[in-house]
């Protein structure tokens, strides 16, 4: 397993850890001064930015994006809602070639009062991967399925397992090779009784690896994560098999904390993720 | 699958439903004249009450005790006190037994600040759960394994999905046959995707069955379920499932409600059970 001592190179910030306080070129300053290595940003600061201003800003900071967040939901009532939802998806792939993104984040919908069934969502979302899988070839930006926890089935996910992201990967793959794999999250992951098993099986499939904690209790379903060592997970176990799956990437802090760390300076939280991401990693 | 109109001999209320607002007899006294045809009662009430007097008060209303709820935690820092634990379980067993219950439904703890790592937490589960089978054999009341929604891994259950209760029954039951099986609850269940092949999989090991909802928004992780037809969980779907795969056992209202159900009268949501029973199931 790597050593992460001073290995700030290892280390990527998901913008969405600072609580999107700051614009784009703060961020990017504040990332550089401290030689972290990636950054993961989000369309809506990118957006607001200019995607080609971003992208120079990124580059001429040294920075690599390990991901841009995130693709709208594919779920939809309608076959023309669908198509559009593929299109918007399709651009914002774009814009990811643009900024030379390692992958595409894909955050996938799931049941709606329109689309009520599970079953049904789940293929949908299947056959719009695939539509968005051959442009994705095309740029050469992989799409990371993101598996989400279980309790996002609801309104965010209708993919809830690494087991389902690796058989999805297969289906896409086989239409298009090389034009997906998944972001590994411990965060939603982390419960799995298979996950040594599934990361093996996830192999070079993997693109991106997220960091962050679960704290007991968790007060909000999708504000609350805890920072590396502030919760139960024993991330080094699950380090050591993503990595003995062949994972050599950097590794991602994504942490959503509206009561903690969303009140904090970017500068204080960055400050903490360096220091756990050399002992509680 | 079976038609539920007017079907509430095949309705048992578990009591948490209520908010442990009434003493077990005025609860009994409820059902029993709305023609109930069963009951899953907790350890709290029924050890207040006293077992004996409830065995007899539940037999003379007519009821069947489809659970008894619940096992204490297993996992805990030292041999002595897992074996502590253990014993505990035989004696709520043992009352069990005297209720004549289904099952004794076993919610079996998970990770604690002594005790981190998942793995060894969930082999050790495994190992206390294989003691108390013997005695259930004996008593010839099966332990139920229910396992919990993912979200309860860091504090409730290092029980977490379908297909490792499966897991553990074949290995219980190498040992002890008969002694083991699972209460399968739609909150915990209802979001993974292999869920219909995985029921098919339980089969005769399905002892119990729980329904309930899952509200969009989720408020709070433990104490925000759903009345069934108030969330988005595709309930006949899954019951269709379920009796497909051999079950023909009562179903179980078990809805923990802190800001609506347990604010209501037990007449008044017995009254929506009823109702929500026959269209919503």
């Amino acid at each position: 397993m790597r050593d992460l001592k001073g290995r700030f190179d290892l280390l990527s910030i998901n913008t969405a850890t600072f609580g999107y306080q700051t614009e784009l070129d703060k961020t990017v300053d504040l990332l550089a001064s401290h030689n972290i290595g990636g950054i993961a940003p989000w369309r809506r600061e990118v957006e607001a930015f200019g995607v080609d201003k971003a992208a120079r800003l990124i580059r001429d900071a040294g920075l690599e994006v390990t991901g841009y967040c995130r693709s709208s939901y594919f779920p939809a009532a309608t076959k023309e809602e669908r198509l559009a939802a593929v299109q918007d998806n399709i651009k914002a792939l774009e814009d990811a070639a643009t900024l030379g993104a390692d992958c595409f984040v894909a955050v996938v919908g799931s049941i709606t009062h329109e689309n009520p069934s599970l079953e049904d969502v789940r293929q949908q979302t299947l056959e719009s991967l695939i539509q968005l899988a051959g442009r994705a070839r095309e740029l050469q930006v992989p799409i990371a399925l993101e598996p989400l926890h279980p309790m996002y089935v609801g309104d965010r996910s209708c993919l809830s397992s690494l087991s389902q992201a690796i058989e999805w990967c297969d289906i896409i793959d086989a239409e298009h090779p090389g034009s997906v794999g998944i972001a590994a999250d411990v965060y939603h992951l982390w419960w799995d009784p298979d996950l040594d098993k599934q990361l093996t099986q996830a192999g070079s499939r993997l693109l991106a690896y997220h960091v962050s904690d679960w704290l007991v209790p968790t007060e909000d379903l999708l504000t609350d994560r805890g920072m590396m060592g502030d919760g139960v997970i024993q991330l080094p176990t699950i380090r050591n098999s993503v990595e003995r799956a062949g994972y050599n990437g950097l590794i991602e802090v994504e942490i959503f904390s509206s009561k903690n760390w969303w009140k904090k300076s970017p500068a204080e939280t960055l400050r903490t993720c360096m220091e756990r991401f050399q002992t509680h990693v």
